[in-house]
């Protein structure tokens, strides 16, 4: 998918909203264990409850992977479910060296054809850029995370920036804002503006609401652009929003929380 | 696997010497494309040629994870093809917020039971930690790589060091040399010695010998230590070192005279 057709989709739900997958199969309501694909028959279910409000869903492949060969058959029949005007990003984490990132490129974009996938940066430019070959698809590098363990290295001062900024201006001189997005779990308003003011073109990828502590207000008040600019990834608030046989129905009442809320801003 | 052991096979096979199964479809014999499962059909003959002199065998995951499903199982049967007194790496270079990082560790040390994983840093403390959590089991921390790419963050200044200088020094704090070793992709001698006196103690996997432009004696004159304290992995230089249906015994050459050189210091 590329720019023109995400900020269209936008646009036309008045929503920023990117549906986190981390399915744990320990954590999904109990009756879905009996079914053949637990995992997939819980995706399927949310997708089908929030697909008029989500302009993005997010899988986690973590989740997927630990569950071996089933956990990859479950992920693709859920990026298969998607429907095909609304993007999909790849939560991998992925880089290495040049020849292995083209692999990582291949596995995320071809194998599975998602519209783009998350990138670690410590590795530099050879290991990011073979993401950045295919047409309409996009690398959502790592710049500032919201987890604790941000303040290592993220926020270490480095050569007279923080080390996350380096990586923001380094990395975007490597593409273009039409395919590399920035993973931004900043939740302060401060920080917010001054990301924004230091990118004002590119897609942010916004983790970090709801059960990790942040909020659309703030976010949207701070992060926007003209184009939205922003996808703000809920996962635990939406996907455990109830735990019975009505979770479907209850993500789809949290789900358009979150989009209403956005929609005073679209 | 834990210290003492692999310290054992190092001292009884006079070798550090880590075979890298990169195993690419494209770059394999052609006779091989016949088999049912020639990924697998490759690397179960380059380990039959190998296993005498190496103490380490790293899967590239990359290579098997853009096959799609084949891949895990070309994967899954390769790691139980390695005899159990050799060290295994999965090269995954995985790390995420904590809860993520639990399930990337259950992946390779549980589903996949590998001795270690391979750790990008950069989201800091908590996306490090589960790695950790498991008794003979590792993470191998990206320290300093050998990609040209590695100087665009890791050799940068970072408050009056490397970045790659505070990554050794402040992951090496969360763990111990039992459970924590460092990719250090240095072929230079002052680079060995420098990373070697920051950390006297811990293993280092050191790719870039052979392809990379690396030299044995450059890695084992500057960064031995009383335990070996590290592995030297060669991928294409040996499973590449020949084309032909004699691509076994061709490779079982290569990786003896890497062992011999070795074998000088040991």
């Amino acid at each position: 998918m590329n720019r023109a057709e995400l900020v269209k989709i936008i646009r036309e739900k008045k929503s920023v909203l990117c549906v986190g997958l981390d399915t744990d199969l320990n954590k999904i309501p109990k009756h879905l264990l009996e079914e053949e694909d637990p995992a997939f028959a819980f995706n399927k279910a949310i997708i089908d409850a929030t697909r008029d409000v989500a302009v993005a869903y997010k899988i986690n492949t973590a989740f997927y992977e630990a569950q071996g060969l089933k956990g990859w058959i479950s992920m693709e029949k859920t990026l298969n479910y998607i429907p095909k005007n609304i993007f999909t990003i790849a939560d991998a984490k992925r880089g290495d060296i040049g020849n292995t990132s083209e692999q990582y490129a291949r596995t995320f974009f071809y194998t599975y054809p998602y519209d783009s996938v998350t990138v670690a940066p410590y590795m530099g430019a050879d290991s990011v850029q073979p993401f950045l070959q295919f047409e309409d698809k996009w690398a959502i590098v790592l710049g500032l995370t919201s987890n604790a363990g941000s303040a290592d290295f993220q926020l270490q001062d480095c050569s007279n920036e923080k080390l996350y900024e380096k990586v923001l201006r380094t990395v975007a001189s490597w593409g273009t804002p039409e395919n590399i997005m920035f993973v931004i779990g900043a939740t302060r308003k401060e920080q917010l503006q001054h990301v924004r003011s230091l990118l004002p073109e590119h897609f942010f990828l916004i983790p970090g609401v709801g059960a990790q502590g942040g909020d659309v207000a703030t976010v949207c008040d701070n992060a926007l652009n003209k184009d939205g600019g922003v996808l703000i990834n809920v996962s635990r608030g939406i996907i455990y929003a109830g735990s019975g046989t009505d979770f479907a129905e209850k993500a789809a009442v949290a789900a358009k929380e979150y989009q209403q809320q956005m929609a005073a801003y679209l």
